[in-house]
């Protein structure tokens, strides 16, 4: 039983807060402006979300109690076990020890169920009967229409056109959880009929999908439909916090020392936070840790996009938020992680880079998708397109260690599985990928976008 | 923490045995025949399979321990969860507790590779090279592939040809974990070249991919190139007791009593096996447990078939085996439980329905597919068309406790997910499915091709 056991924790051992990065940044993070450049207040935001959710958002609690009811449902899948990758250490030959947390366990097959089922029980609570939200490649509105059917909610998914069309199961998926999933645009939409009149034959965007949902949360006066978003903000930041602090009790119960190395992929950045912020915590005061959000190299959001207010979609529905950002006009080349194809990262995320608490880097896709083989042959987990970026950083970093002789440890947010995602396996297989060699004048393009923007004071601390 | 929670093991808690049921059965287990009507000597079958697994066939020992190779890499997700269905409970308004013992947790997401690892290890220790083997829907060879990549053997799935066609994602699976999946009939073997001869546009069977796989051990003369079979034979289901040690153990922890009822979906009959047979030991020992194989209505091998010898295959290239059994030309109508689709059920289940040790029930389709998503709805999880049928009879049984007014504890096993068969809830969302009803006439005509075979001695003690 020695060798590649899972560490796994009691139901007593459950943690029972969320952490907040927002009270312990070096430096204030700065609020979202509205249109007129001003700070949205609390209030403009009661269309979309109920209350609870808005003061979790502005909230400076280190330590927020996690309701009875949200952990109740959370117990269904977690706490999620952490695993020794003993298999993939013995191929690389390496000193390294590596663990990842495994978040594909959940029903919905992601991370992405820790927030959606705290979103949809906060909103139950406050008398919400309906959540609409927007979803790319379909992991998201999966996770949301799972948590409705756990708290007993209507859900209505806008699932960008292309991605409908190419992937019905995700759809099949959100029906069998009782939602209901439309194409993106859609007819049922001021939003959804302009632009199809206008492009009859458009595949959609992510932009046009969250307006269409916010329109249809806004047009219910009676408040009893809101809006979900499944990443970026801080309270979804903050449900993911169970991720590290979980890891932090298995690490301690598997007798292991503070990790080295902290790595998970970042698209909108809710899975490397939930690993992540918690040990933020740690080297904020005073532990050695590098800590790696990991990105693809086509869409190099936190290695090549400047700290800057922007939107946080495409048409302008949302606030602008303080964020790393290649302009919300930035079209990513279509690689096979969907779910990193962002123009911007978490506004939390962006303030612990600008304070040098995180660094990150990006890889291409193709080293990507020879680390996920590399990982599905000696761990045995096929993972997600997306997740396979954090498999490449570990190994990078494992083979550092080779180079360096050093016992380093090495944790991982294995944020998801595959299986719905195999077409991007088989083209890898098939010769069919490539690296995208992103032109600077490309991303010099759309970065001019951001030129009316206001710009975020910088207040790096350089302590780190 | 009350509600929901999941009722895990420590690894120092992890079952390091296997039950044998041929050491208890009432009356002694009957042997396999050769063509000649002799029974088959072990060394007959060392063709195709190494002697440490043969001697596991035909062994009357009740406790086999499980090398800590093979525990090394079962522990990479096992211990599986147990839940207690607190929602579906809540929503059947029933006062029976419901539990489900969830092995979609496998990488390969259901209970297959509890057996894949079990028979590769004993390869690689044989110094075998290569494993054949063959596959209908995929959810066995995507398993036997997982396993090989865990041991580090070479893998070789003969898929049925309209399953290759219709399901490219499980090759997919299989090739990602370094396996070859073709389609049968392939060009490659002479079973395979003699029915495409004939029949070009064939969509293939169970019974010609088999034939197939088994050639192809059967040509290696070195011996380093075995066949691997993923149900029926008796040290099959002795590797999946696991799940129902396990799950004693859960109880336990729980502070739950015997269970009264065991449920189980079965099509060969391992996972059913894995979870009944320690609780079959219970009953031969006084227990009272109402154990229950669920069948499709629509091949109702345990509920319509006679006790009697019969090929495992379509085309005779295995030894006869006393089963119940529609006849081996018995071609089920296309329902979307694929693993259920088996003209036979595993010599040891068929043993115990003689002795009246377990009691099978058949369910029709439609019922299955509609308890399924009550279960997504309430539990979260989408099971495998396969597995809806465990969970049916389930509800059946909830729904008479609370007829009856008594608090009944159900355990069923939840053998695996159904993220990569949502083609079976689609049809059923569109209407599209049907119930079959299958004239005995039809019935009748297969079980004809018996006549010739041996009867094999009914020795019903009557006790239970």
């Amino acid at each position: 039983m020695a060798r590649s056991m899972q560490i796994l924790l009691e139901p007593s051992e459950f943690p029972k807060q969320w952490y907040n990065l927002n009270a312990d940044l070096p430096s204030p993070l700065q609020p979202p402006l509205g249109p007129d450049g001003n700070p949205v207040s609390p209030e403009m935001l009661t269309p979309i979300f109920p209350m609870s959710l808005i003061e979790q958002e502005v909230s400076k609690e280190r330590w927020i109690d996690i309701p009875e009811g949200i952990l109740d449902i959370l117990a269904t899948y977690r706490p999620s076990p952490l695993h020794r990758a003993f298999a993939l250490e013995e191929y690389l030959g390496t000193p390294a020890k590596i663990y990842y947390k495994n978040e594909s366990v959940s029903p919905p097959g992601s991370h992405k169920p820790n927030t959606a089922i705290a979103q949809a029980w906060y909103n139950k609570q406050a008398g919400v009967k309906k959540l609409t939200t927007e979803t790319g490649a379909g992991q998201w509105g999966s996770a949301l229409a799972f948590a409705c059917a756990h708290v007993g909610l209507e859900c209505k998914v806008y699932m960008v056109r292309i991605s409908y069309d190419q992937k019905p199961f995700r759809k099949v998926m959100m029906q069998t959880w009782g939602a209901e999933c439309v194409a993106s645009p859609s007819m049922e939409t001021k939003t959804g009929r302009d632009v199809l009149e206008r492009y009859p034959d458009t595949p959609g965007s992510l932009g046009i999908a969250i307006s269409e949902a916010v329109e249809t949360a806004v047009a219910d006066t009676t408040g009893s439909t809101k809006y979900s978003l499944g990443s970026v903000l801080n309270h979804v930041m903050m449900h993911q916090t169970i991720i590290g602090l979980e890891t932090k009790k298995q690490l301690k119960k598997a007798g292991e020392r503070m990790p080295d190395v902290i790595i998970g992929c970042a698209g909108g950045g809710s899975n490397f936070a939930g690993l992540a912020f918690p040990f933020v915590y740690d080297k904020i005061h005073g532990a050695s840790i590098d800590i790696i959000p990991v990105e693809p190299a086509s869409c190099p959001t936190m290695t090549k996009g400047p700290y800057s207010y922007d939107l946080g979609d495409f048409s302008g529905m949302t606030p602008l938020l303080p964020m790393h950002t290649l302009g919300h006009t930035f079209v990513p080349p279509p690689i096979h992680a969907g779910g990193l194809r962002y123009h911007g990262i978490a506004p939390l995320i962006s303030q612990a880079i600008v304070e040098g608490l995180v660094n990150p880097r990006s890889i291409h896709q193709l080293e990507c998708y020879s680390a996920a083989v590399t990982f599905a042959r000696t761990e045995g987990i096929i993972v997600a397109p997306e997740t396979s970026h954090a498999v490449a950083a570990a190994i990078q970093e494992a083979n550092k260690a080779k180079e360096a002789g050093k016992e380093t440890v090495i944790v991982f947010n294995l944020s998801g599985h595959g299986l719905m995602d195999l077409k991007g396996y088989e083209a890898y297989f098939g010769g069919e990928l490539a690296d995208y060699e992103l032109p600077q004048s490309e991303i010099d393009a759309t970065l001019q976008t951001l030129e009316g923007y206001p710009k975020p004071e910088v207040r790096r601390t350089g302590k780190w």
